[in-house]
């Protein structure tokens, strides 16, 4: 094993690639789509050094490549739900996870080694413990293929990435399957040259309401959300999925590939050379306000509130306007994928795609976007370019934007392919096949109440009391109504439509729309339940309740809004 | 009186124009946006001979254009259901509606003739009857407009266009205004030249359900609906608005107009010279399932079931070819409206528009289709030429093709401005704004189910029912999910999507949806109520009840559908 390690750190010294100038945080062994030739890989030890793909190295972190083997637990993240456990797995919460257990065997660290897929049992080691993990890797909710990164190895490395993991209720389950120990040594060895790969993240605004620290994300209180038609940068919410790398505008460059082959480079001087084009468009987490559904039924996903999204204009090239420079023939392919600069401890950068007729078409307004609010655009938001997708989930606008690749198929990223889809209420973890579902892309409609806040006291003022709060829909489909109730629907009444984006062209509506009412209540009462449910223009409206768009990993939650608050 | 209607006659003579060949049912003397202008030409008479305006003959059917000064309750065929009245008017049904009232005064045409504003009071007669409608006018559920155009005349020749209008609680509505009579030779006057506009429609199958005689309304029952992928053209669901012209293929030309000047006539032949393009779309009502919102709470409106729509491929031009071919600029303009042959007794034509952006966008595929199933497409749903716009609801695929019009504005057809929009439940006849909702175009998600239908008794097989319908949502999303529940949502069943078109590309998914599902039933229930949803690609879902989606005009039921069966 040590034997191994030592090929795989030399490894990626020798592929050490220096044609990009670009300094990038993490290094890059295997790109997504050579994940299922891993366990060959690994049973080809010897050989390992002539399969020379893509190698980055990065001496910042000194984030070590040979660990690239390791586990990659991903997905257990959404393990944020104290009442969550996966079934048939006890939990054990009164032992310290990884710590050494004088009841069990000690192993090295090749023979754990040997444990890398179903026949010879899936070990992983986690400080000094050793876990057989075979059972749980089909219940993995981040999908088998990637846990099985893990298989022989170390958590550790992705842990430090995912950090989030790192909850009570995690380590528990992970020492349920605890079968074993190596030696303090050995344990030392594995984390000696680990750093904090988000030792380097950006300053953050002390207003932002944190759900996720690694990889950061955090919402605007919805409070503040509504005052302003653009949200400023500062106050945007943030999902990343991954630590924030660091680029050099100097050296930046974006590859664009026709399926697996790099056609041409641009640089940011390039891109800027095109014709600047901005929109004002609202950006949409697809777990936006996911802590309703949460307590519908538990469910995987970090608990968003209402602010997980934003308004921002954006400015940048047209997306249509590089691929036709390019010559694509949209009838022959079928997807515009992209990777950001944000790489996971096997180098496998974030991915997404979007379907190529809304890549190409002039009227889908898809940039390249460098400014946000008419500023470069900060690096918590993609410094320096951000694919923007006007009316699609939050999830394809790539920040970071490194590569763009013209294909048959689409981005066959671990966030396209087993997340970012959303199931029937009957669908669980024992039944889901995230291939039977397609990727979420345009976004249906929605509204919430920002103002009152949930059990906020509320002064009346002539019968009536102010209610606000935003409505959005994917699409480019323009708000057209928001009703409002607080007697459950016997009554409803219109609110005003106070901020639209009113330069917008038919069917180009990519803006939240802002909306306000002076709401008449029953002064008896001491207690009101205000609802609010928005229509756009294809005259979609919402669900009433969460129950029946309940889904496992609790997106799209666009049911009815509901906030109690108390009258006085 | 006599004079004028003398004058009147002589005009539509005079003014006979020959320039097109077709014959065409029903004359025409005034276009849409000239309604405003009709006081002021009722205040000229003597200069009327000078207005002339297109206008045209009919010989066959001998329909008298100098009635076009006649009523127009256009819009009172809405009253349909017998549970509804207009506040502040009695009912009287102990009076037979324009009948002798020896109580009453009686008065000369010449007389009544001289009431046809606010300021001396708007009459109308019916028959023998004489009423005074002022004070309904801005009650008219079709618009004001439209009925001010019955000023000071008979609304006879209007209620033969619009036979539904031939109910007991119409008669007793208008009987509750009547002020007084006319001779008996004066009614018979007027009603002597008349002959049914609706002689000539076309034959139909004896399949379809009827809603509604003149103008023909009817739908396929939801049992033959599901049979095929493709509805049969006879068995398609028809839903005119006017009597349905005859036209000569041989003198037939389409006339494209920017704003009011006619740039361009396309005969049949320069049609069919463009690329010929087949889509299959859907074609739906947007009251189609209206039924059932009407049981919610009185709303006007035919009462449809679940059969006001068919999936058919439709061949012909596409209009964004024919657009480009004349040089139109998308940034100039903001519509393109439509006219039909089909022409109300004033003249004025059936009339739709779409937002330029649909119209100019290849991927729109919309079309002038002169094919329906491979087929000339028949009679009643437009011969030779109907605008497909798939997609859309129903109203904007306008038949019978006359006018393409590139324009600035919407059409200020009664169709687009005061009708086909849906409201918030709290609207009521009393506070609506046509002018405040836009017009509905694409459509929002919806399914129904027609197999087994509602009071069916249904056999229990291995403890499943067999249970079948369709799904469809607009523009072009396609049906990702049908989810059905036979236990109110506590456990859902996703079921087969057993046909869609395979060959659809993204975001042009036109056809509808047919699905199936083997639903396990408790064996030990006697009754079940079966519920289904669907999901877009957008992931819009349908709203659970019809409750607060109700508007009242019953568009766009798209609920849940509710099946109620018993078990064998």
């Amino acid at each position: 094993m040590f034997v191994f390690f030592f090929i795989m750190t030399l490894h990626s010294k020798l592929f050490y690639n220096a044609r990009r100038r670009s300094e990038i945080i993490l290094s890059r062994l295997f790109v997504a789509d050579q994940i299922n030739a891993y366990k060959h890989t690994f049973q080809q030890k010897d050989k390992i050094c002539t399969n020379g793909k893509e190698s980055r190295n990065y001496s910042r972190v000194k984030y070590v490549t040979g660990f690239v083997i390791t586990a990659s637990l991903l997905g257990i993240y959404f393990y944020n739900s104290s009442q969550e456990k996966i079934q048939t797995f006890k939990q054990t919460n009164d032992i310290e996870c990884g710590k050494l257990r004088k009841d069990l065997k000690t192993y090295t660290l090749e023979e754990v080694g040997k444990h890398y897929n179903k026949e010879n049992r899936i070990w992983v080691t986690y400080k000094e413990g050793v876990y057989d993990i075979t059972d749980f890797v089909e219940q993995h909710p981040g999908g088998s293929s990637k846990i099985m990164m893990a298989a022989g190895s170390s958590i550790e490395p992705f842990w430090l990435i995912f950090a989030n993991h790192n909850t009570p209720e995690i380590y528990a389950l992970l020492e349920s399957m605890r079968i074993g120990n190596i030696s303090k040594t050995d344990a030392k060895s594995i984390i000696s040259d680990l750093n904090d790969p988000y030792a380097k993240e950006p300053s953050r605004h002390r207003a932002l309401k944190i759900n996720g620290h690694k990889p950061f994300c955090a919402e605007t209180p919805s409070s503040l959300l509504i005052e302003s038609f653009h949200t400023p940068a500062d106050l945007f919410y943030v999902r990343n999925h991954l630590p924030v790398p660091e680029i050099d505008l100097k050296t930046y460059v974006i590859d664009i590939a026709i399926e697996e082959n790099t056609k041409k480079t641009l640089d940011f001087e390039a891109i800027k050379k095109y014709p600047k084009y901005t929109v004002t468009s609202a950006i949409m987490c697809g777990g936006n306000r996911r802590s309703e559904m949460a307590e519908v039924k538990p469910l995987k996903g970090l608990s968003w509130g209402v602010g997980a999204v934003g308004n921002a204009t954006w400015s940048g090239a047209r997306l249509c306007d590089i691929l036709k420079d390019l010559g694509i023939n949209e009838e022959d392919y079928d997807h515009v994928q992209f990777e950001g600069h944000d790489v996971d401890p096997s180098g496998t950068p974030y991915g997404a795609s979007i379907p190529i007729s809304k890549a190409m078409d002039p009227r889908a307004d898809v940039l390249l976007a460098y400014e946000m609010n008419g500023q470069p655009i900060p690096r918590d938001h993609g410094f320096p370019i951000r694919v923007i997708v006007p009316g699609v989930v939050g999830a394809r606008n790539v920040k970071w934007l490194d590569k763009i690749i013209i294909s048959k198929i689409e981005s066959q990223s671990q966030w396209q392919q087993g997340d970012y889809k959303a199931f029937s209420p009957n669908t669980d973890w024992d039944n889901v096949d995230f291939s039977k579902a397609p990727a979420i892309q345009e976004m249906p409609v929605i509204s919430a109440i920002c103002k009152p806040e949930q059990s906020e006291k509320v002064k009346i003022k002539d019968g009536k009391i102010d209610v606000k709060g935003y409505a959005w829909s994917g699409g480019g489909r323009k708000i057209i109504r928001v009703d409002v109730t607080c007697d459950k629907g016997n009554t409803w009444h219109t609110a005003d439509l106070i901020e639209q984006d009113l330069n917008a062209k038919e069917g180009r509506y990519w803006s939240w729309t802002l909306w306000s009412i002076n709401l008449p209540v029953d002064t008896k009462l001491k207690e009101v339940e205000i609802w609010a449910k928005a229509v756009d223009s294809s005259y979609n409206v919402q669900p009433e309740t969460v129950k029946n768009i309940w889904n496992l990993r609790g997106f799209l939650c666009n049911a009815y809004h509901r906030v109690k608050v108390q009258l006085n």
